[in-house]
C-alpha cells in the first residue's frame, strides 16, 4: 500500500510567512504550492519549489483567488470563464518557477473558498479541470472524494488522487463537516493516529454521527497553517507507517 | 526585405483600456502583451491573444515591473535574482493562456522602467535574458540596438530581432533620446515616413545632432498609448510597403 | 425647487481614466468620488477635488470594495465589521487629500456591488451608515430611496438626500429593476428627459410595468463610465432646468 | 527625564503578522502604526490601535511605500508631490480608524526606503513634512537626529522628538552607519544597555569609529521585526529605567 502525505506550502508572501515550510518539507511527499494570487509570490515560490526539490518532495499549484488580503479565505464572484483563465495564468506562472528550479509539477488542486465552490458548483468545477487539462493533461488532480471537482476531473480524464483530512469530520455523504460546526476539527493526536489506521487498514471513516462510511483515498494532507502543523504532520506520517503502508509523492503512486 | 511591425498591447486593467488594441491588431504583424504585472490581466490578456490570432499577429511577452499603479514606469528596485523570477513568471502565465486560445507565443521584450534598465544593467540584462533563454529558447527577443539587453540576449544564444522606434530620436551611438530632451519625440508623420524609408533602403537613421548612422533593423515599433497611435501606424505600415518591404510577423522574418 | 446633480468620479487609476471627468464636472454639483479602494489613488483623487472646487462641485466619498481589477462591481464577502473599519479607512483617506486641497467632504455613498448589498443587507447598512456617522455626522448619505442604505442613514441620524437614476427604471417598490432584465435601462434622451420633468413636476415615476409611483427626490445621478456620458449629463441638466428646478450642491440643498 | 520607548508595530497584513505585538505593545509607550501601504489594512489597523488603547500606548501613523510583496523597503521612484499626497492619503486613513476606536493619532514618522530617503532628500523630506503638518499640525514627529526630515519638520513649525536606535552603531555625523557595513548591528544586550545608560546620563554616543558625539533623544526604538524583538524591547526598557528615567508616551514627553 502506498500512500502519499500533502501539504499546502510557500504561503507566504514577501517577507511574511505562513507556516514552517522547511520542517513540513521533511514530513510531507507532495506540497501544493501557491502561485502568486491567495498567496506566493515568485521568491516565494521558487524558494518552496527548490527546498521541495532538495526534500525529493513533488511540487503542485495551489491555485486561489487574487485575494492576498483575504488569504483566497474570501467568497468572491468571477464566472467560469475567468476563473478557467485565472487557473490557466497561476499553472502557468509556478510551471515556468518550477521547470526553472529543474523540479516539475505533477498536480493541481484549489484553494480556500475557490475550493470550497468548486466542491458544490458543477460549473465552476468545470472550468476549473477544463484549465487543468488543457494546461498539462498529465497533472494529477489531488481531490476531496464526493465532490463535484472530482467528478469533472475524471469527465476531462485526468489522473485524480483523493486525499484525506485526517483533522477534519466527515458527514455520511463523505464530505467534510463546515468549519462552524460543532465537531467539525479532530485535535486529539490519538483519533488522528485511528482514523488515518482504520481509513488506510479498513477503508472506513466513522462520521461525525458516529456511522461508518466507506472512502478510498491515496493521499492525506497536513495543514500547514494551525498551531501544531509539524505535530499534526508527525503524527499522520508514523501513523500511515504504523498502518504499514509505505509513504510516496503523488507522482509515484 | 521582411520587416515585422510590432505594438505594445493589452495594457488595459479590468474595466480600464490603455489603447484601442482591435484598430492596432489590423496595422500590426506583432503584439507585446502585457504579463499582468505592469498592466493586464487573464480576461485582457486572452482577449488580446484571440484578437491577435484573428488578426494574424504574432504574440510575445511584455515583461514589466509588479506596478499597476505606476504602470511599470517607475523605477523600483529588485535584485537580478528577483527580476528573473519574476520574468519566468510572467512568461508562463503568458503562454499558459496564449496556448488555450491555440496560439503560441513567439517572443518577449520588457517593457518601462524594467526596460530601460535592460538597456544599461548588464547584471540585470543578463537575469532578464536568461530567464527568457531558460524558459523557451526558440523565444524571439525583440531589442532595441546596441544594448546591453541586446547583448545578453545574444549570449544567451537567443534569436534576435532589433526593432526602431520611428517616432523617437537617437544619439549618435544608435540608443534614444531620452524623453524629456529636446526633440526626442517625432511627431510629423512626413518625417516618420522619411524615416523609415531611408532606414529601410539605406540602413541609415539621422541622428538628434543630424549625423548619419547605420543601424540594421527587422522590425519598427508602433506606439500604442499615445494620441494618434493608430494614424501612426497606419503611417509606419504604408511607409514600410512604400520602401518595397514585406510586412511579415517575427516569427516569420 | 433646487436639485442636486451628483456623477461617480475619480474613477481612474495610474494612467487609466474610467470618463471624461473634466466635462462633467462641468454640469454635475456633486461628485462621489473614488477613494483608492475600487478605483482612484492619492493622485487621482487630489486631481478630481481639484477639478472639483475650480467648478465650484461638492465631493463625497464614493466608498467600495478593495478591488480594482473587479472595479468594486463583483460581490465580496466581508463581515459588517470589516466592512466599518474600510469604510473608515476610506472617508479618512479622502477627507485628508480634500483638505489639503482646500476642499471639504460633504457626502458619502457606496458603490457597485458594496452598494447593492447595502440596499438589502439591514446589517451591513448599519454597519456602512455608522462608519459614515462616527467618522463625520455632518455628512450627507445619498440614498437610493426605499433602501436598506436610507433606514440605516435615518436611524443613525445622518441627513439623507435621495437620488434618482434617470437612466434605470424602477419596480413598483420603488426600487431599481436589476441590469440584466428586460426594460431595465433607459436609453432614449427623450424619455429621460420626460422621467425627469414628471419626477420634478409631479413627484411620479412610470414603473417598468407601467404603473405609477410616488417619489421623492432631491439629486439626479449622471452615470459617468457609459459611452455618452457627457449626452447623459447635457441632458438631464436641461430637463432639471425645464422642471423648473435650480441646480445646487448637496451641501446647498 | 522623561524618556518614550516607540515602536513600528501593526505590520500585519490579513493572515499574516510580523511581530508579536501583543507582547510589545506591554513594554513601549508609543506605536507607530503601519497604514495599510507597506503593510497593515483596516482590521490589523484596527486591532493594532486598540491593544494600543489598552496598554495606554500613543499611536502615530508609520506612513511607507505602497508596496506590500517589498513590506516597503524597496526603493521606488515617485515625485515628491506624490509622496505628499501618499502621505495625506494614510494619514487620514489611520486616524479615522483611531478616532473610530477612541483613540487618537499624536505622532508619525516614515518607514523603509521611504525613511531612508527621507534622510538624505531634502524635496522629499519637504513633501512628507508638508502633508504631515497640512494634515494635523499638532503631530509630534519622530525623528532620526541629524537627518533632512527633522530639519524639514523643524522648517515646518512640528513638534520634534529625536529617537535613538539602541541596536544600531553610528557614525561621527551622528547618522546610522548602513546595515550591510560591518558592525552597523549592535546585537550584545549589554552593549545596548550600555549605551542606553550613557546616552540618556552623559547625553554621549560612541561611534562605529570609538568617538564620542553628543547626542540628545527623548525617545528609543525597539525593532519589533527582528527575532529577540521581546528581549530587545524588555532590554531597552530596564536601561531607560536604571538610567533614572521615566516611561511616558510620546505626547506626555
Amino acid at each position: 500500500m502506498k500512500i502519499d502525505i500533502n501539504s499546502d506550502l510557500g504561503e507566504g508572501f514577501g517577507i511574511y510567512s505562513a507556516a514552517d515550510d522547511e520542517s513540513i518539507l521533511s514530513l510531507v511527499s507532495s506540497a501544493n504550492v501557491a502561485c502568486g494570487y491567495h498567496a506566493g509570490d515568485p521568491v516565494v515560490m521558487d524558494r518552496t519549489v527548490q527546498l521541495a526539490l532538495k526534500n525529493n518532495v513533488d511540487v503542485g499549484a495551489h491555485v486561489g483567488y487574487p485575494d492576498r488580503q483575504g488569504f483566497g479565505r474570501r467568497n468572491m464572484a468571477f464566472s467560469p470563464r475567468e476563473l478557467e483563465l485565472m487557473t490557466l495564468y497561476q499553472l502557468g506562472a509556478l510551471t515556468a518557477v518550477a521547470d526553472a528550479a529543474g523540479h516539475r509539477l505533477t498536480h493541481a488542486n484549489f484553494h480556500g473558498a475557490l475550493g470550497n465552490l468548486s466542491f458544490v458548483d458543477a460549473d465552476v468545477a468545470d472550468a476549473l479541470l477544463k484549465a487543468v487539462r488543457t494546461f498539462n493533461r498529465d497533472l494529477i488532480f489531488v481531490a476531496l472524494p464526493n465532490t463535484e471537482a472530482e467528478k469533472a476531473a475524471r469527465i476531462h480524464g485526468l489522473n485524480v488522487v483523493n486525499s484525506f483530512l485526517a483533522d477534519r469530520a466527515y458527514d455520511e455523504r463523505g464530505l467534510l463537516v463546515s468549519r462552524g460546526k460543532q465537531g467539525s476539527i479532530v485535535k486529539d493526536p490519538v483519533k488522528i493516529r485511528e482514523r488515518i489506521i482504520r481509513l488506510l487498514q479498513d477503508g472506513t471513516v466513522v462520521t461525525v454521527d458516529g456511522q461508518e462510511i466507506k472512502m478510498s483515498v491515496q493521499s492525506i494532507l497536513v495543514h500547514s497553517d494551525t498551531p501544531g502543523a509539524v505535530q499534526l504532520g508527525e503524527t499522520i506520517r508514523s501513523a500511515v507507517l504504523e498502518a504499514g503502508a509505505e509513504i510516496v509523492s503523488l507522482s509515484r503512486l
